[in-house]
């Protein structure tokens, strides 16, 4: 990312000095997590690209469309439809966090024992190192746990265009009419937004487009059932994590790339390690770009990971919304019905996603589970003890880790991998 | 408490060795805090009376009326509408909580970051030691923090008879359609677990016993506005605290006698400490029986509390139903107007909190707010940083504190209390 982005940035209103430190560290960070990597698919050759314009040629892509009047609107949640964004011809992108910015700010906002990811994010917009936030010309919050629907309070003295949308916390018939209540309030208020008014073509465009982006996504999964995995647990999260940064056909077509690649690779049995490698499903909440540290310790440990339970992965892509209604209203229902099969933990009680777990460790032939949380992610720690207790009955080796983005804690975590490795091994 | 109770407490399944120890201990801490004040008004006997038999003669009387068929109904939150459990004769009772206990066992089942009042409750199910849980025909449990509606999916596995009530998070058109469903299929649960049809009469017969409880408690807090204060702040608490387990008619009619006295209190000048004492508002998460720490802080550092801006205290009792309507129907709309405007925390936004503080500080004639959060609790964590920033820039001042139940922060908040106290003088 070089100098003929400084000016866009200040524009922006970027604090240029911490954005420079910031961009250095990741480039390290990439670098010596990614490019070290061996036997890498060619096509991951576009996403090292992606990872390197991600505050540089895809902010500009972004800015010259909002000039051509297309507006970006931030998220930090898949319950976000993308599909209504896209109707306008809309750009949805993920917000940043993943990483600990200016956490000292941070805790003069929000409290100590608030997790990672929503700090992070503050620490991002409060720093103001973040283009995607200052690009957008609408941030969505949602309801979904107590420490984000919560901090929206404090995010809203912050940002000038907030907007909040409801979650329900239980698959009721209440709770999908709260949904499609709020979906509904959002598809009109991305309406006066984008000054566009969606019709049933629009939207079935829009949910054309989403649901190629998944069915990429979901071939990369299902391609890495082999063994040997034909692709590092790495570069399948980072395709995961690129699929809330990309322009979506771009992104779809580059992910077949990789695909034909991947199945290539199968037919002649090659892989990124070798035959036999323990493989691991990981499970648990989200990590967002650059939050690469768990899945490097456990492949640097002698195991693959094969599949992500998580919103960054197959919590976050599965299901397809029905492409099949006439109408604008039949297509909203078909949304509604497709979102409303998210197992996220803020759901009580979340019993698909148990079984989610199971299915995904043997459909990827996965050899144990490593559960993620970061720490003071209450819903996702409570269900973990649930998961823990539901594998161990089921015979499934499983590990439990809470950590959040510091590094302190690496070594330990090094030390509790590498023995779970060893004992699926 | 003496032998009479040991074959009823064995019958509940209590472990009788850890209930001794319990009110051993419990017995102990309500005579250096409670019997050491001076100056009491004579009718807290009746509440001393009521503590003494809080696990004995109160019990006794649940079982009792369980054997005439009165069903017993236990609860959590200040959500669950006693007026529709009244409306069937049955009792509705507050869950133990309040004291550490457990702890080590209650660490298998919860992550260690639940805060304080969640644990309390599992320990106390957990060792055995709450006949209140152990007397319940049913257990309601609420979807208010993720605390809390996630904990109530392990509750679920360790007794037979939980209940799960879900809670709007916004005060929405959505949010209070939720809330009226949900209060309906109580209805109709409480219903069919008692097999009383609840009809107009019966439900404006369990809104006045409950809206006479309110306003009994109105009154005192009332009383309290007066310098110097005619009661204690951990006396006033006590009689909040007794509202969730006493008999609700000889309640309203005990809290009466007291305002009698009080009363007569304010005309002679009578006070329980000097004239000029220093006035605090306490605002925050409930504090349950025997969770009297802060309190004692405050109360024994020279200054004296005028009132409760929490669930038990002001926030729970706050607003009457409206007894006027003719109809279940129009009952019904009455008491989800009332709880609907309850303002905890969990809701986002949450102004009327903001709002309410302010007020009770003008009206009770405080000289400031402290603050009171369980470790781990983010909705009023986030809050409190709010709160502290509104009263601030009103020129009111604040005291923030983060605590639970253990005694090892003793000392230094008592020195924070001080503090603050000698600041405010």
């Amino acid at each position: 990312m070089a100098e003929d982005y400084r000016q866009m940035w200040k524009e922006l209103g970027l604090d240029l000095g911490a954005h420079d430190s910031l961009l250095e560290v990741l480039g390290k960070g990439y670098k010596d997590i990614y490019m070290t990597q061996e036997n890498r698919p060619d096509g991951m050759k576009y996403f090292d690209f992606v990872i390197s314009q991600v505050h540089g040629a895809r902010i500009k892509e972004l800015l010259d469309g909002k000039a051509r009047g297309r507006k970006v609107i931030g998220s930090f949640c898949v319950f976000v439809p993308e599909e209504i964004v896209r109707a306008t011809d809309s750009t949805l992108v993920g917000l940043c966090t993943g990483a600990e910015f200016g956490t000292e700010e941070v805790e003069r906002v929000l409290p100590r024992n608030t997790c990672a990811l929503i700090k992070s994010a503050f620490g991002f917009k409060l720093g103001k190192v973040c283009p995607y936030i200052e690009s957008a010309d609408m941030i969505v919050g949602e309801n979904t746990c107590d420490g984000k629907k919560k901090s929206y309070e404090v995010l809203k003295e912050l940002v000038p265009n907030l907007y909040v949308m409801d979650i329900p916390q239980m698959k009721s018939v209440q709770g999908r009419s709260l949904l499609k209540a709020e979906y509904q309030r959002f598809k009109t208020a991305v309406e006066e937004l984008t000054g566009v008014g969606i019709d049933a073509e629009r939207l079935r465009k829009g949910i054309e487009i989403v649901n190629n982006k998944r069915r990429a996504i979901h071939r990369l999964a299902s391609l890495r059932k082999a063994d040997p995995a034909p692709i590092s647990g790495l570069d399948a999260l980072l395709a995961n994590q690129v699929f809330f940064y990309d322009e979506p056909v771009r992104f779809t077509n580059s992910v077949n790339s990789i695909c034909d690649e991947l199945e290539q690779r199968a037919k002649n049995g090659r892989g990124v390690f070798p035959e036999g490698t323990p493989r691991i499903l990981l499970s648990g909440c989200p990590m967002a770009v650059p939050n690469w540290k768990l899945p490097w310790i456990i492949e640097t440990s002698g195991a693959v990971i094969v599949g992500e339970e998580s919103c960054v992965g197959e919590r976050g892509t599965r299901n397809l919304v029905d492409e099949s209604g006439n109408t604008v209203e039949e297509l909203m229902e078909a949304i509604v019905d497709r979102y409303f099969q998210i197992d996220c933990a803020i759901f009580t009680p979340n019993p698909e996603r148990l079984n989610h777990i199971t299915e995904m460790y043997n459909q990827y032939n996965a050899h144990g589970v490593i559960h993620y949380c970061l720490n003071f992610c209450q819903p996702y720690q409570v269900e973990a003890m649930e998961v823990e207790k539901e594998l161990e009955a089921k015979g499934i080796p499983v590990l439990r880790i809470d950590t959040d983005y510091s590094m302190e804690d690496m070594g330990q975590l090094k030390t509790r991998v590498e023995a779970f490795i060893e004992q699926i091994s």
